[in-house]
């Protein structure tokens, strides 16, 4: 059941000896979904320890080249391994051109199938689903047309409480109906699904905020996609701290305390900073920025897992 | 007076955590020459310590995605650092849209001049020349077309001997034409060049082999291009060892030994070898099969800088 973020990649355009550009996995049970893919992200992978077999869907957010150069490698490379299952990439449209010329442009050299999906929303919206988790687009606002991506565990199926099934004596019709929250009747009393079950655990719910200058919606958006609930973790891009907003402004980026205000507003758990300006050496200033508004900050160094645990509710 | 190789990347196809793909700087005093840009090229500088400011000149051998998925991302982040200096690629023709493709993708990204000069010689030929190195360039025999490269320091200016300047009583004409190897008539005798001259030092030279498959042409065209003299540094791809020679035949690639017998034959200085396949987790068979045959043999490590220092003749 894990529910985690790994940071393979921490710089923002500028890599610099200790960060890579950007890259990140968020790892739903058995599923690696890529978020971003700069250059470097094979390498980085590998020394996770995630393999590349199970990355079969990858999320771009906009098409600057720290978070997209490392995608050709990881496809060649993919390729040389042997895969022939498919990847499935999302982005904006204008990472088409840019997946057209690789995959034109290395011939044979990719042999799989490769699918891509252009997004393009003016609001939030479900991008993709799977068995376990949806996942929903939203803009951001950057220089060019950028998405964040939200990940959401589905509502889990119902657990009969054990004591009740021999105290009613239920039928398996009974319990599958229960199962869907639906109540049954019976012709002496209706079993009701809210004292016969409960939900075995609490979905969770991830979101992925880079590049983009601060905007008020953001946090309305991310209340509305958690559902009002706690958004478990939020990572948020952080270029620059405070003494340097005007250029956080001038470039539509983020200061540490930027991503801490919308952490606050859309009542996230945990905030995780990331894509940092090569002008710091270190992120102290970033992390002192951001916990000054919003206590439960980390600041992600390259190969961090932050890991949601799932809370059982029986 | 450096003249040294630094090796950045020492991986075939496939990187590894330790490996990155390929990547070499080639230092003739005061400039950097890369030599192929495999992806991570722009991290690899910096923990090299070398500055972008001083690479004009890029070098690619072929065009796999190993050798050149770095340049997209080096050339960006030059030009985010202010770069308006020209930068010079040499490379084989199919390389021309992917520069292309780049340079248009990413607009006003690359903001100075990029100048490629396609390579497609049948035989050794002047590729470009510098005030104190001129550069080869050499196909090689791999999957697609390949070219290797040869540096070779120009021959010095002569020096004149100290104290014959004053037992001769020597004019700066006169000097001026003896450091230009001529002899000096005067009306008594002839100034003799052997006499009161002196070659400063030797120039150095190198050779940059990857990738290639064995063939005999080559070490001819190396002891020609080094003028039957030291070769003193080779560089020559090893993807595999003894144990492995069908795959190496089969993919158009060199053994150990395949290299090691090239060093031999063109009466090389220092063999120094890398691109390992990432199947190998060391290197100690690779340079066991190499010694045997050619006992000045180095297996390269990411960052090893090979100096050939100056042989001063005085």
């Amino acid at each position: 059941m894990t529910f985690s973020f790994t940071t393979l990649g921490t710089a923002s355009a500028l890599p610099t000896v200790e960060r890579y550009p950007s890259a990140h996995i968020l790892t739903v049970r058995e599923r690696f979904f890529l978020i971003d893919c700069g250059e470097g992200t094979q390498i980085q992978l590998k020394r996770a320890g995630i393999s590349f077999t199970r990355i079969d869907n990858i999320f771009i957010s906009h098409v600057h080249g720290d978070h997209i150069f490392g995608l050709p490698g990881l496809l060649s490379t993919m390729s040389l391994m042997g895969r022939t299952a498919p990847v499935f990439i999302y982005g904006p449209s204008a990472f088409k051109p840019y997946l057209d010329f690789f995959i034109s442009y290395l011939g044979d050299g990719i042999a799989f199938p490769v699918n891509f999906t252009p997004v393009s929303y003016k609001e939030p919206s479900m991008l993709v689903e799977f068995n376990n988790v949806e996942i929903f687009a939203f803009p951001l606002r950057h220089k060019i047309e950028t998405y964040g991506y939200f990940f959401r565990e589905k509502e889990p199926a119902l657990n009969i409480r054990k004591e009740k099934i021999e105290a009613y004596n239920l039928t398996y019709y009974e319990m599958a109906r229960l199962k869907e929250g639906r109540n049954v009747e019976r012709e002496d009393c209706v079993l009701q699904v809210e004292e016969l079950t409960y939900k075995p655990y609490e979905p969770r719910c991830f979101a992925y905020c880079s590049d983009t200058m601060p905007f008020a919606k953001l946090a309305d958006w991310l209340c509305e996609l958690s559902q009002y609930r706690k958004l478990d973790l939020l990572y948020h891009e952080a270029t620059y701290d405070a003494s340097d907003k005007e250029l956080a402004r001038k470039h539509f980026h983020s200061t540490a305390a930027d991503a801490a205000e919308c952490a606050l507003k859309c009542h996230a758990g945990k905030l995780v900073l990331g894509h940092y300006s090569s002008r710091y050496r270190n992120t102290d200033k970033i992390l002192e920025d951001a916990r000054a508004v919003f206590p439960e900050t980390y600041c992600a160094k390259e190969g961090d897992v932050f890991d949601i645990p799932v809370s059982r509710l029986l």
